[in-house]
């Protein structure tokens, strides 16, 4: 396997393990301070849960998320950044500043960088 | 819509964009200098013709990609990041910085990330 095939393999499985459906989302949920189940839920609307019970396995199995089980009772469960998870902040933080810059809301007036483009209709 | 909401719709919409399968592999070819076709193929190992081609539409819906006719004979066509798609170097790099740290290669040894944990093994 060669040097630039090596890299592919890494990123390829990298981006895909961060960009599966909802996945991000969820870790900007965990990121921002909610580490319950319904916490995490209410915070990414449209999630089901069925998919996001899902998604928390797969985090868990890639060792990016943790489980904890709190003695309180009724005993409750909360969902962890672990060392590997939390290392995904700089990620986090270009998706969050490129997205502000291109991705334009629905309703919204163009975003930030699309009006640094060439002479703007009202300019002429 | 609230911040967060608001700060939440465009990250989705951001990650799971660039999270696509196979997208994230096929950037990485244009910003590592391979613009025809045949050779962003080449350089994404396992990427059918089928889904490259679909993938450079919706880039280029997107206008993340521009797509370049040279007036060569025969014609050549090239894809190019746009400004829009240039500005993704920062996600590219954190994600190739966190993949390298954490994402081990089939049958090599443990990645970085994972021997700076708790005593190794050997160590005790």
């Amino acid at each position: 396997m060669n040097e630039i095939h090596r890299v592919c393999v890494r990123f390829h499985a990298a981006i895909e393990l961060i960009g599966a459906r909802w996945t991000g989302a969820i870790l900007r949920a965990l990121f921002t301070g909610h580490h319950r189940y319904a916490q995490i839920k209410a915070a990414v609307p449209g999630l089901s849960d069925t998919m996001l019970a899902e998604r928390l396995r797969t985090l868990e199995a890639e060792e990016i998320v943790e489980r904890r089980v709190i003695p309180t009772s009724p005993v409750q469960v909360e969902y962890h950044l672990t060392e590997k998870g939390l290392d995904l902040e700089k990620v986090m933080d270009a998706v969050k500043t490129w997205s502000h810059r291109w991705i334009p809301l629905p309703g919204d007036e163009e975003p930030v960088g699309a009006s640094q483009g060439p002479a703007a209709a009202g300019e002429r």
